[in-house]
């Protein structure tokens, strides 16, 4: 095959089978790879009604048909499988160096399933594949496992682990490659702690096959030269990092600051982007083929909160910064530095937090329950949390079940600023009318990166709309939802879509593929992916009523800055958005649009 | 589902078993229907090797999801098997009124597999699906068994049935319905025959569900227009039937003659169009939801070959006229009943005739092995033969087994003009260069439904191409035939193409299923089910040396007319044909050309 290696690596834990198979390459076409190929493997072999961190799970590694390649950025791989936090379908993708090694050793992707019963790690030389014992780096950070394997294989292997969170199933513990990139989001790090599986050590010789070399190479220069044009992406983001962001939102008014209980966060300027890159920034590092290069190298020298490592990203510094009302660049980004070698996802830590500190300060979460003083701002509190939790120590195990079991415990659950138990990003759907409609109906739970509305409500791009007025955002929420199906399923990263567009995108996957996807094309199978998602998680017992927003976004006005007195106005969307979709009044997927998108 | 029903019915001769299935929507999307969609079945459960006439081949009864609907022309279905002619795959379709009642009665298409021990024939009325005993309708012409079922069946109901020939496995025998409509080539009905199936009986009352039936409408309505001003479909094909091609062609000294010794047949005004609707002519005849209404009821009064039915068309009249020497009307609309009631194409058989007087001229076929006269022109001979060939009497059972196995019999397989063993229609490829390339490459044999090249060569349609030169005819050629693979799976009739192109096929296809095929969609589903079928010939053992022409039409320069002089220059074509398709120097649909195609 072009594009895809045309194979897939079965490995089944339990029994230490590991076999080759042969990827079906209608279904690559349909679902094009990564995110979409996955999700399509699980909807067809595991019961959505299937107990997350059961042997029964099956949890996914999967590339796509760009990445390994030249495409701008094509670094990442998905993990696909069912999500403890959520109980919906996870797909969390992860940029870096491993996603293209695990291609240049032969595989478009690895279908663990089953359990281990002592841990163990994959170790993959091209066509040698060996189940190993972990005992020896089990416990370990992600760092420390990283170095660990890599002394156990040859140079230039990659390394992907789990670290003590995903050990200890913190329900939003993530899956670490390359030390500082991550499948983030939605807890995939605690299913592959659940089957003992430590780490995939990966190193390929191997190449990639291009239908259409020259074709390709044009395509790529034309869409590089896009990336060189735009003030996103030749710009804010590889100035500022992703934490570019933090003066805009919070200029909108739409900073969640305490839990949500504000949208203007008075300490921003100490924590932007800007302040990072005259501080602690070491240097900007970018992923396999990509030009943007938002990743940054930090350093902080000195004082309690010493360290070196990578980030924080924009949502990091928010999550821990802003949401819990702490304001300590040097704190956040020593958190951050905990929530990579731990290995968990900030955003819902930092959001569980702010979480705990709201029922804390309300009374509800009581002083005996908490070796922490959870007030917010307590810059402190933040950085032994961030530890903490990874090892589920005191209040820690409490924080990591996420922000709505903690609240639900404590009997409000209310105070969890979140949809379908995922916790929300950074923007106020209150000030941001579209994003709370793609938080709403996302297919993992409250989420930016699966409709990112904000570059059009905010940045007006491709085109600016209004972010305080609701009309026309279903159609909006629909063709970003869509887009960001496609683009993570070829396995380039979202970011190129500040500059590229759809056409772009299968201008690159075309030639690599030869399979002649036009820009409809490419938007039919984002469409298709994103229903089968859904479909997943129909199948699994959601409804309409999972379609909703936290009930402060709902009723509780903004209290101040460019959107007071606004609250998010889902029910004047939410009918619209089931009919731009072709679903039913119960948000089901009709018959005519399963049949239109060919599910 | 829209557009299709949903479901298959297979029924297993040999058990007695008949079963309901569900349409694979995937499957139905990339391969359409009728021919597309009963080859991607052919392909999937059936042995290229098999023996044709065994219990092991399948016999594939296949609508389109525009059979049955108001799309212009939307009556055809296709019968797709493996051919005991040419042992290539073979897809035959038919239009009349068999099909939309087949969907009515709730089936997209019917897989016959093994073989019925006593003749039977197939009932179905809606969900009622019985095997019936068919004795009493043995070796009765499809006319009489067509009156027959249908006394034994509700008011309303369909026939479609095989006639002495299928019985007797002529490898030419058709599958004929509503009497004399007929899937004709290829020898479809002698696997019909040879699994004991006499009949199918249909009668169905359900109606056939439309995604979007303003959309279709409009569609519909626009692609009349086109159909109404066209001087083709509202003109030449409705006043004068198919035949009205038998001048022009003769015109261009391209109309074969006494078995392609020359280009010119003088008596060509005799036989014409024009002639027949100043005799013979009754009336004129629609298919299903058809405008053009090409079919000729026909009578001829007196005379040693008075009778009645429909026809002849225009090959018809070519093959056992023209190309038997024969310009006798009257005795060519007789041989005509005799192909509709015993049930053969009368293609094959004018040209195995033609093929046996230049035998018999020659001296090859020795007069004691033949009760006839074989001399050409003997319109007495013509007549018996027709009638013969329907029985496999005397010479008729030489007759039977097509012109390459007589040709070879005798010494001479040179002078079968066939390719693949079957024969060519009525277009000398010496006169007209595409049509050899097409001959030549078509997946059944020689055959001119596959890709009309003579719309553009001699009628202009879309576009005028020099008839007499090569360039750029291997991409002529590829565009005629995946179009031709796209109208034939859809359902509609090939002649609506003298009028519509793609653009406007997906205009109906789109509306009616819900699945938005565009243009570009549409033509790359014709390719792939092209390459399909190519696919199940190379798997059957033919190879490259299969894509030839006779060796009189590669190096008998023609004696006389606008092309004297001229031969088949297909070696100039076949190469870049290869290229154009992405297949290598043998022939082969590449691996990058499967993975574009999505096979």
């Amino acid at each position: 095959m072009y594009g895809w290696v045309g194979r897939l690596l079965r490995v089944n834990l339990t029994t230490g089978e590991c076999r080759v198979e042969k990827l079906d390459p209608v279904m690559a076409r349909d679902y094009i790879g990564a995110r979409g190929l996955a999700s399509k493997i699980l909807y067809n072999e595991v019961d959505p009604q299937v107990d997350p961190l059961s042997p029964e799970n099956k949890l996914i590694f999967m590339t796509g048909p760009l990445t390994g390649t030249s495409a701008i950025s094509g670094s990442r791989y998905n993990v696909v499988t069912k999500s403890p936090l959520t109980g919906t379908i996870a797909a969390s993708n992860s940029g870096g160096y491993f996603a293209g090694e695990l291609k240049y050793a032969g595989y478009d992707g690895i279908i663990f399933e089953g359990k281990a019963s002592e841990p163990v790690y994959l170790y993959i030389e091209n066509d040698r594949v060996e189940i190993r014992p972990a005992g020896h780096v089990w416990g370990k950070t992600t760092h420390e496992t990283e170095d660990i394997l890599k002394s156990e294989a040859p140079a230039g292997a990659k390394v992907a682990c789990i670290g003590p969170a995903g050990e200890k199933l913190v329900r939003f513990a993530c899956v670490v490659n390359d030390k500082n990139r991550a499948a983030g989001r939605s807890g995939v790090g605690a299913v592959m702690g659940s089957k003992n599986l430590k780490a995939v050590v990966v190193r390929g010789t191997g190449g990639i096959k291009i239908a259409d070399p020259e074709g390709f190479r044009q395509a790529v220069k034309a869409a590089l030269e896009k990336i060189k044009n735009n003030p996103v992406t030749h710009g804010g983001l590889p100035d500022y990092g992703t934490a570019v962001l933090v003066n805009v939102i919070n200029a909108h008014g739409a900073f969640p600051t305490r839990n949500f209980q504000t949208g203007v966060f008075p300490g921003a300027e100490k924590i932007s982007g800007e302040t990072l890159a005259a501080t602690y920034l070491v240097r900007k590092k970018g992923c396999l083929a990509c030009p943007i290069a938002c990743g940054r190298a930090t350093l902080v020298p000195e004082g309690p909160y010493a360290g070196h490592g990578e980030g924080p990203e924009y949502e990091a510094i928010w999550a821990m910064g802003a949401d819990c009302g702490v304001d300590d660049l040097a704190a956040i980004t020593k958190a951050n530095y905990y929530a990579n070698e731990l290995g968990y996802d900030p955003i819902t830590f930092g959001a569980t937090l702010a979480c705990a500190m709201e029922l804390y300060e309300k009374g509800y979460l009581p002083a005996q329950d908490t070796e922490l003083e959870l007030e917010f701002g307590n810059a402190r509190t933040l950085v032994e949390a961030a530890r903490k939790v990874g090892y589920r120590e005191g209040i820690g195990d409490l924080l990591a079940e996420g922000s709505y079991r903690l609240a639900e415990r404590y009997g409000h659950p209310e105070l969890s600023m979140s949809t379908k138990k995922q916790e929300y990003p950074a923007y106020d759907p209150r000030a941001i009318q579209g994003i709370g409609l793609n938080y709403a109906t996302t297919n993992r739970g409250g989420c930016h990166v699966r409709g990112y509305t904000i570059a059009s409500e905010v940045l007006g791009i491709p085109v600016q709309t209004d972010p305080l007025v609701t009309e026309g955002k279903a159609g909006l929420v629909k063709t970003f939802q869509d887009l960001t199906a496609l683009v993570d399923s070829t396995g380039i990263c979202l970011f190129v879509t500040f500059a590229l567009g759809a056409s772009d995108v299968v201008s690159m996957l075309a030639p690599a593929t030869g399979i002649p996807y036009t820009e409809e094309a490419g938007m039919l199978a984002g469409e298709r992916i994103f229903n089968l998602e859904r479909l997943f998680n129909l199948a699994a017992g959601l409804t309409r009523a999972d379609d909703t927003l936290a009930p402060r976004i709902l009723q509780e006005p903004l209290p101040e800055g460019p959107a007071k007195g606004r609250v998010n106005r889902l029910d004047e969307m939410l009918d619209e958005y089931y009919r731009v979709r072709g679903w039913d009044e119960e948000g089901r997927p009709t018959e005519a649009t399963k049949q239109r998108l060919g599910i």
